[in-house]
């Protein structure tokens, strides 16, 4: 069995996120992983989720797809904001509570200071940042919220965050990061 | 024992973030809750973990401090974003996939269509809203990304999203979300 991870990204938002998400499968298939799609469908679905929703369905389906997968690929690049997709991180969080190893990337290299600050009004004071509603700037010189990076060391995972020509359609970033995911898994 | 609660949310931001969290405990007090804060120190705190540098000490007494809960209250109010805090939505996937029950609140009412609409430059297109990068806007009518509202509907918690005066310092929608854990503990 080659083992099973979990693609989690703002992919899902692109035009055509079927043909998208079929062309990280065949990457993560020549790299001997098995690459599992949010928009797949489900093994066993049980037949009273028909009753939900759409969106409930969508959200109870991630939440087992997750559970199927040894590890999780998460696109972390920066979304509407200077964090990542919240979808993307929600799974984050529930994989590593699971225990899957979770790899992330990210096509902008800049880090989560940077960011920040460039999207907020931020001052100094006191040698440290504060935002226009004077909320503290996180400022340990990591990628994103600490909780990401500390979820990603404490699992035994690995992330990637390199500046790419176009942020969303870049895969050779993706790529490597499915490498390094298959050399721990 | 009283049900014990993680109180997750940007709060540890604010200006003297422990008074802060006292502010909340005590309202958690008064419902017969524990209100954990991030802020806590650890019962037992492995010693090996103060050879971790402080952002990792964090994010691992953090995920100790949910794994201790029977609830997490989420303070999800929008943040540098259409969006709520990663690091908060992090804790919340985390809580959901360990089997907790999920509460969130946010101080903002608008929808997140509505947000995502005014924090990205998108435009109509064949019955759908697409942003400035190409990427679909969800539209659901929900509270934020489907997974946050998904993982507080399956959990059987509950979500209050009301417009407070002060985004950041109002206690009133906090404590009505602390009386709604109270009952379904």
């Amino acid at each position: 069995m080659t083992p099973r991870v979990y693609l989690a990204g703002p992919d899902v938002f692109l035009p055509e996120p079927e043909a998208w998400a079929a062309r990280k499968k065949a990457i993560c298939g020549a790299h001997g992983l098995t690459g599992v799609s949010p928009l797949d469908a489900l093994d066993d679905e049980p037949h009273h989720w028909a009753g939900f929703p759409l969106w409930r369905q969508i959200a109870m389906r991630n939440e087992a797809h997750i559970r199927s997968c040894q590890a999780i690929v998460a696109n972390l690049t920066p979304f509407r904001g200077p964090s990542a997709d919240v979808g993307t991180v929600y799974e984050v969080g529930f994989a590593r509570a699971l225990g899957l190893k979770v790899f992330g990337y990210s096509t902008v290299a800049a880090p989560f200071l940077a960011r920040t600050l460039e999207a907020t009004e931020a001052v100094e004071r006191d040698g440290a940042w504060w935002d226009c509603d004077g909320m503290l700037v996180e400022s340990f010189g990591l990628f994103d919220n600490l909780m990401i990076p500390g979820g990603i060391d404490d699992s035994g995972g690995h992330l990637i965050a390199e500046d790419a020509a176009d942020r969303w359609r870049d895969l050779a970033i993706f790529e490597r990061c499915v490498r390094a995911a298959r050399e721990k898994l």
